[in-house]
């Protein structure tokens, strides 16, 4: 059997990789419409699939679709997913519009695969840093249960979007050219040589939305409704895969080596041990979160300190909406 | 009265940074001597003293000298510690080659001056993620005692000497010019952009030496013996100024509003607050660490959670030195 399939926001860094997804895992894919903005519309996309004119997103661009994967914006989702809905499609969203709605299954395949049954026409692609922190810690969660995360994140550029690498390699052009000053457009401020600690608009409590992700979803996905999370979320002139240092701290104390050896286990994850461990440049372009640096916390004996990094574009995004799908197909 | 000082590893970064320090705080200088490796002697070198020739460091080259700052490797700096002492100069030692003995105070200005006093012709200037740490949660130390800290660095690659930014800036050159492969010979593994979780080697409790400063020089500086810190190191491609995103856990809940203005009453400290907050391009090339981006931490109600941002070569190395023999002279 093969379905017909449509990307929404199909030009961007994250819709293109969808493309590129489906095919590397043999999706069983019949059509593939291409929907983007007006802007985009009639442009032509070389793919695996063959050559494929990107078609402009209106109300009734979606009939005859069985699945939509969202790669837009929260607004551009909220606009269409009434008539994603009427299409008869089931709209596999990665933007944060509709993640913590109660008939919203929010989805890592590799956590909570059993929450796809109960969705209700919409099925929601967690956060980034949140899928990357959440895969590097699933066989602690299999040990005891998560009380608590203090989370800092280094997260790479190509997560503002395909404009971020350009912004940051521009800049860092610019600075070798010895110029004083440089633009910045996609970002508040200077990328190149430097670090941003704020992604998102910060809420009454000091934390960014960014922030508050990886609480308000971990303890979706987790099912741990009393979960709570420090989390720092920062910037940094990395072009791709987010890293994060957490610690976490569970009901029981853990021994390092069940950690370990529980860690090795998991899908999706690769255990790095003594001299090695996880970093961007080895990490991109591939579905795998790399988890090193695994010690014991020195402030609570419950905890366990960790560094894991993973492709944000990929894993964070493209290829867990597309573990979705097969799910769903399944 | 004017004062004789050295200067051991004159040359390096820290070193050459002292120099320009000691002129900018107007300190009573007589004869200023720069010591380095035999590499280097015979280098005339521009000062705000005038012109001044690097002399071998040799055994009797500290005769005469009343304070010797010490910008030097460890094996450099106990080399020639016994031979300091005996010329009757006091050494404030950069190096980590003494901090933790019992007869060495380790002092932070701004938190324990008194234990200038203490010393035994040696007096150790702390690590620069500690000195910036600390002189950033000086505030909260004074409102109630600190138990704990969750510390995950972002370290600049001045920190690893003047050859860390020519390495960064090299390699950032070769991949925009688009070469697949770059060389490293500062940092074991590529810094442009790219991260690198290891600064120092690691220990059997998979801690790098410089993780285990904070808790270990941390404890010595505040009088907090039974100080836990949990930290992680990582070096990012960014030129100059450590940033530290930091959960202070202490013995009471604090009020965010009291912290706040403690903390911007503190001396070496400038608060940010709302939009505002640190970042490396905007605190480098001066003395204040800046701190922002405190709220409350969501796991422990007993926690503070923050980011701050100093010069490590100044405030973290080069500053802290010359602010200790101000001490030593008052």
């Amino acid at each position: 059997m093969k379905y017909n399939l449509a990307i929404l926001g199909a030009t961007g860094a994250v819709g293109m990789e969808m493309i590129n997804i489906l095919a590397e895992r043999n999706f069983p894919v019949d059509e593939l419409r291409l929907l983007a903005s007006s802007r985009s519309a009639g442009k032509k996309i070389d793919t695996p699939f063959g050559e494929i004119t990107v078609i402009e997103a209106t109300s009734n661009a979606f009939e005859g679709i069985d699945i939509v994967l969202g790669a837009a914006e929260n607004d551009i989702s909220v606009r269409f997913a009434e008539d994603i809905k009427k299409s008869g499609a089931i709209y596999i969203d990665n933007s944060s519009a509709f993640r913590m709605n109660d008939d919203v299954p929010l989805v890592v395949p590799e956590i909570n695969p059993e929450d796809v049954k109960k969705h209700n026409g919409i099925i929601a692609n967690p956060n980034c840093t949140t899928i990357i922190t959440l895969v590097a810690i699933n066989g602690i969660r299999k040990l005891s249960e998560i009380k608590g995360i203090y989370a800092s994140s280094y997260q790479a550029v190509s997560g503002a979007g395909a404009g971020g690498p350009v912004e940051m390699y521009e800049q860092s052009k610019s600075i070798l050219n010895g110029e004083k000053t440089v633009e910045s457009k996609v970002f508040a401020h200077q990328i190149a040589f430097n670090l941003i600690p704020q992604i998102g608009g910060f809420g009454e409590n000091g934390y960014s939305s960014e922030e508050m992700k990886l609480q308000n979803e971990g303890r979706k996905i987790m099912h741990l409704p009393n979960l709570t999370v420090s989390c720092t979320c920062v910037r940094v002139p990395v072009e791709r895969s987010h890293s994060i240092s957490a610690n976490i701290i569970t009901a029981d104390r853990l021994e390092l080596e069940d950690v370990e050896n529980m860690i090795a286990k998991m899908p999706g994850c690769k255990l790095m041990m003594g001299d090695e461990y996880p970093m961007p440049i080895d990490t991109s372009n591939q579905d795998t979160v790399f988890v090193g640096r695994i010690r014991r916390d020195l402030v609570n004996e419950n905890g366990i300190n960790l560094f894991c990094c993973g492709d944000q574009v990929r894993k964070g995004a493209a290829t867990n909406a597309v573990q979705i799908a097969e799910l769903l197909i399944n």
